[in-house]
């Protein structure tokens, strides 16, 4: 019996070779062409998912997990084909436990779907990469998104894990309990290693307690620089903003375009502030001092649910909204982050411009600003190759600007395909023990080949 | 020329294989005997060390990293001799950067020596595990204390390390970045490793903002029940406690006794409270809420600097007047520790004290009950082996209780020698995995031998 007909057998209309359920999972919503996995797997347990890597394993075949398709470096790509292994099945939210503000969640639930289950006990799941992104996902990615300012990445959100590892043997990783000495963190190795190196089946994750009072509001400044400067004002002055989110002039007529918004094309600054209603008041207030000293104008609350909700809907439609600046049908969005210390981040956002102007291409920048982490997106006709080639090097020198000003050159998108080139630079010697790990945990490298680590020199 | 003789040729005077140099690293504040290293070297530079692991992996000579000497399960005894590498002049804070609010250190620094060193900045290191002890070690052992339940453990204020690992190869690892997504979390892997990856050479932590306000107070409970009570509610309620410490009513005796108090010898909560003025004094009327409704009594606050300084010396004092309950010359001072999820923490406790009164042993229990996370000291004197005995049967079914509560078996002490009987309990299939993580970066095992790892079965 080959694998393919093992796994044919114990998943039976679960286990997919047709061209259509293949290329299901064979795109993405980055700029990477498409990818073909062999079979797609729809596994709904745990045992599944190990008795699919042991017949994979002794096979020889590549695997390839994939939650929501969502990732943005082509993570969930079968870059070598073999096996798609798609949790889109194992969507079962296991536990809430009220008590110790924590839930067990099945990967392939997503954040949207855990936070509507939550909303009648109070608390809610913080991280917030802006898709709908599934929470195996999202923990393979290190996601993290508009909230991580106040409440943290997947990295300080996930508790414990279950995983399979590239043999099929299941492992359980940390506990409910808060912290633990207990000898190496296997939690938080798996965690951001985007699936090469085991294949997360359970997730127990922490929760928060949903704030008392919630204000949102937006202002606008003359250019760039004068909202990072507010931003880094901020930041120093010790507010716990819940949300500071850049949107630059050209982002913000993306939205008027697109979103049916009447902004004024100016950078922004979309914040959220959490917490009982005499420190929210007090937060505000001390806010905007920063924000006028900074040069603030247009100063608007988001004072209902409704207003809020189509606050972050606006910015959530970031991606979207790109297309709407040059929405000719064969293009596609480039969308890159990278993340630096936030007294840097002035220099980091200076740059991005200037890079992308010499090269006459149109880029948007949104961010997590509050962080150091932004986004720059740009436009591209894959079919122009001297144009793509500019979008690399564009990409290339955003990333050696990050690394020049100390930081990273991805601070939530991931490594995935698009940013093996830069390990290197970024790692220097320590690259090594990352291969050593991955060695160590996967010697027949059947886990997401292809990814997060280049090539051996 | 021998190992010894090169590593005296390389570092002269501090390098030292007398019997005093060597029984200075021996002890231990624990209950462990004296383990002498055959030499002590005292590096001052990244270069040094590295020159020190190539050296000693060249003749398989076991090196042992040591900081304060503070650590709890005798994590920097040297047990298989080698080399006792002793951080103490590595001790410079190589760098302050507020605006992005981090300091850079070398592992031989202190806590209180870079408190010290921030205090004209608005800016501090949270961490206290209660002793003095040096960065490092606090990273190596992933140290938390009094106030993790606010600002995390070392695990969530260190971003960047810069390390020595076995063959003397020098690695970075993380950056000044706030979050970063690329590749594997090498940081969070040394950090808790024990030093038997690799060695820490230099730290970049996080920094927070001084508090504006701070206001500490201390009550009491009838019974150590009744205070674990209101610990879980106020946890559950959100309040952002700074910190919140269980002394029971054994430990206020040892206070009373060794540290001049007369405190009510009953079950007492030691608190703090960090914030801007208004959202303090909300704080603090919530939980006095909260305190009443669960029976608090005897409400003190401490409200001068010198009032709070003297309160949580006298947490800090535990130790020390643990042996005043039981002061016999030759006895020692068992402590350990375990952390289960809130919700637990007041069967853990009543179990823990229903577990040493079985056995005839006084038990005082002090914790970081905020996380769920509690210590137990217990006097034995090593001579009466029956007596060592029980202690260790009543630290094996402590450690026991907390798994099947789901919780871990050290929530800050680390495995070091005291705990690897549990680790298979613990990690089941996962501990295979940090085996291989172990031969894979220390292949010739000479990073502290005989620590967090059980022997191979």
């Amino acid at each position: 019996m080959t694998a393919f007909e093992a796994l044919d057998h114990l998943l039976g209309p679960r286990f997919a070779t047709s061209l259509a359920a293949r290329r299901q999972n064979a795109g993405n919503e980055a700029h990477f062409d498409e990818m073909l996995p062999d079979a797609v797997a729809y596994p709904e347990t745990t045992e599944e998912v190990a008795q699919i890597l042991r017949t994979c394993a002794g096979a020889g075949i590549a695997v390839t997990a994939i939650g929501s398709g969502t990732s943005l470096e082509g993570q969930h790509l079968a870059a070598h084909g073999g096996v798609s292994l798609d949790f889109s099945r194992m969507n079962k939210l296991l536990q809430v436990n009220a008590e110790d503000m924590n839930a067990v969640v099945q990967p392939g639930v997503t954040r949207m779907q855990l936070n509507a289950a939550l909303r009648a006990t109070g608390l809610f799941f913080p991280v917030d990469p802006g898709a709908d992104a599934s929470l195996g996902g999202m923990a393979a990615t290190r996601a993290s998104g508009t909230t991580a300012v106040r409440y943290g990445t997947m990295r300080e959100n996930v508790l414990a894990l279950e995983a399979v590892m590239a043999d099929g043997s299941v492992i359980r990783t940390g506990s409910a309990a808060r912290k633990s000495s207990a000898g190496y963190d296997l939690t938080h190795l798996l965690v951001g290693s985007e699936g090469t190196l085991g294949l997360i089946t359970e997730l127990t994750l922490k929760l928060q307690g949903q704030p008392e009072t919630i204000a949102a509001a937006t202002c606008h400044f003359d250019d760039v620089a004068a909202a990072v400067d507010c931003v880094i004002l901020t930041i120093q002055s010790g507010l716990p903003m819940a949300r500071i989110e850049l949107v630059d002039e050209m982002m913000v007529r993306g939205f008027n375009r697109h979103m049916g918004t009447a902004l004024p094309e100016r950078p922004h600054l979309f914040l959220e502030f959490h917490g009982a209603p005499a420190a929210v008041r007090e937060e505000v207030t001390r806010f905007r001092e920063i924000a006028r000293e900074a040069g603030a104008g247009g100063w608007k609350d988001a004072d209902t649910t409704e207003a809020r909700n189509a606050l972050w809907n606006l910015r959530h439609g970031a991606l979207g909204a790109i297309s709407a600046l040059d929405p000719g049908k064969e293009k596609r969005t480039f969308s890159t982050d990278v993340c630096v210390p936030i007294s840097r981040l002035a220099e980091a956002v200076a740059q991005a411009k200037r890079e992308a102007a010499a090269r006459g291409l149109t880029c948007t920048i949104v961010g997590h600003v509050g962080d150091g982490n932004f986004h720059c997106g740009v436009r591209f006709d894959p079919r122009d190759t001297a144009q793509r080639d500019r979008v690399l090097a564009f990409s290339g020198a955003l990333a050696e600007a990050a690394l020049r000003l100390g930081g990273t050159v991805t601070g939530e998108h991931g490594i995935g395909l698009g940013k093996q080139g830069y390990m290197q630079a970024e790692h220097g010697a320590a690259l090594a023990y990352m291969r050593r790990l991955k060695a160590a945990f996967d010697p027949q490298g059947i886990l997401n080949p292809g990814k997060l680590l280049p090539p051996a020199p």
